[in-house]
């Protein structure tokens, strides 16, 4: 993600492995006497650090990105690490990965599989994609191999949906939550219209239900509005009398945290608030947020690996990784 | 899955692919001037027909797939195509694919990460395993990467679900059915303990909801013995004006369309039927049997791509590949 003006060299990143730089030169030519390990090590950091081959640009074959409604230009931005994993896993096997920023007029100007033919990609990652994009619809019919993060299309044996499993990560925390005592566990929500806001709502639904608690309109609730949350439904969850609360994100999390302090309720000792996602924000809030976490890094690593199965002609429908819980300090038990 | 005794050789491959023996022999060693797709071609026929290089078996890493309830010995069986698409996929990257009968002896003889250290396999694939294996309740915390197919062990992140999608299955079905005219659509399912058949059926429910159908008792059963689901279900079925029938599994379709000819209903002029699945039989039923592909080749080559995203440590939760309509001769347009 560097610039372009100031490339990184074989020292660079031989430096920054702690090896020579012959071994540097030797992995990234794929030499015999040299381990797969260290290979993928060098291949990483190569790619971390902006290093570029001008032959490889020529005649590789290409990969696009197409980014919208998400931050990616930073190592704080949620889309990086994806952009980044997924180029560690691309590059190394020879193609060449091209960022495009995504808007309606683009979409516009012409159907996703001319401009992909045109443009000679031979597969797409879209990241950010709203039910507003106009080439959504397209992805019904298209064969261009394509990979939808937090998407998914029915029927297309060209498109792949991946992410983290919602539905495992919304278990992770009831069960974490159970095991500190909570048996009245509340779930707030953004809109749900949303297709993964949806899932864990109904996710949570069904976990709760298994194990014989509440799950109604008493203990949830979403709106489109963040304030409309915490004006129209937290209350109602606290009079209740839930001790711990699941948010759909972690920025509806540590809103609810900071509404909760100002009603004089502490965080975890009163109640117990957890996230999910687990985005760079979270070590940074007060008290840091327990929440489940989407690898990044490995999530844009599997989106290369279910794009190369379909130009291995294996068409994957779903391809989901584990979600995993981060404790940190808003969770408590509830005898504290 | 030859006998090892008349190996093939590199002049058996270049004749059944009608190329040099020269290229054959290049295609194995990597070769540079030799394409990617030529590679791949020669790897899978020389895997096909049995061939094996001495060399290959000393140190490779080993893989294992355990199969248990599920033939595999002949091209005809379910599990066949599904190990020659696993060792198709496997045997090109190195590795040596080992396939062991599982049964409950082996399995209470040692617990399942010991054997696998014991033995030196770095992953493996299950087939056919039931909830009452001995070793299913350790995949909750096994730490070696272990691919099932057909079974969901959720919060453990060495484990990776995969299969068809039967959602999408489903949907496809009902869909098709919807297409030629049909409104009265009944489900008919072996016993919803097993995990695919609860998906199936539920999925099944869901999909009829949302196109505003009916799906409750009147056009839904389910039962252990088939001979139960006919004699239980089907005639509550056709009283209630199923004009077709989807069934869990092609087995079970076809003794359904067996039975629907004994009470003298044509298929499907009076009644369409359809399976899930397509097993070989599907082709030689009376009419041939119109179903839902679960395409074995591809799902055994994507239980290979799953554990190598293991090795890479990205671990997934579930690997779904998509389903396929098959059109044959069972099913037929309400106005026939």
């Amino acid at each position: 993600m560097k610039g372009g003006i100031l490339l990184a060299t074989l020292d660079d990143i031989a430096q920054e492995l702690g090896i020579s730089k012959s071994t540097v030169s030797k992995a990234l030519n794929d030499a015999k006497d040299v381990s797969r390990r260290m290979k993928q090590a060098v291949w990483e950091k190569a790619v971390e650090m902006g290093y570029s081959r001008a032959e490889r640009t020529s005649s590789a074959p290409r990969l696009a990105v197409f980014i919208t409604n998400m931050e990616y230009t930073n190592p704080e931005d949620f889309g990086w690490e994806i952009i980044m994993g997924f180029r560690q896993a691309a590059e190394p096997m020879g193609y060449n990965v091209e960022i495009i920023p995504l808007d309606a007029a683009l979409q516009n100007s012409m159907p996703y599989d001319a401009y992909m033919i045109m443009r000679n990609y031979c597969g797409a990652l879209f990241l950010g994609l709203t039910l507003m994009d106009p080439w959504l619809k397209e992805f019904e019919t298209c064969r261009t191999p394509t990979i939808l993060y937090d998407n998914y299309v029915s029927g297309n044996p060209n498109v792949t949906a991946i992410g983290v499993d919602n539905v495992e990560g919304i278990a992770l925390a009831c069960r974490y939550l159970q095991s500190l005592g909570h048996e009245k566990i509340g779930y707030l929500s953004s809109a749900l219209m949303s297709y993964v806001y949806r899932m864990r709502y109904d996710a949570f639904i069904r976990v709760m239900q298994e194990q014989g608690l509440r799950a109604d309109d008493c203990v949830m609730g979403s709106a489109y509005q963040i304030n409309a949350v915490l004006n129209d439904h937290l209350p109602r969850l606290l009079e209740n009398g839930c001790t711990a609360i699941i948010c759909s994100h972690d920025l509806l999390a540590n809103s609810v945290m900071l509404h909760c302090r100002d009603l004089g309720l502490r965080v975890p000792e009163d109640i117990s608030i957890m996230g999910f996602d687990d985005i760079p924000m979270c070590r940074y809030t007060i008290p840091p947020l327990t929440t489940i976490r989407q690898n990044r890094s490995a999530l844009g690593k599997s989106a290369f690996y279910a794009l190369s199965c379909h130009l291995k002609n294996v068409h994957l429908s779903t391809h989901l990784l584990h979600a995993e819980l981060i404790r940190r300090g808003s969770c408590g038990n509830i005898n504290n």
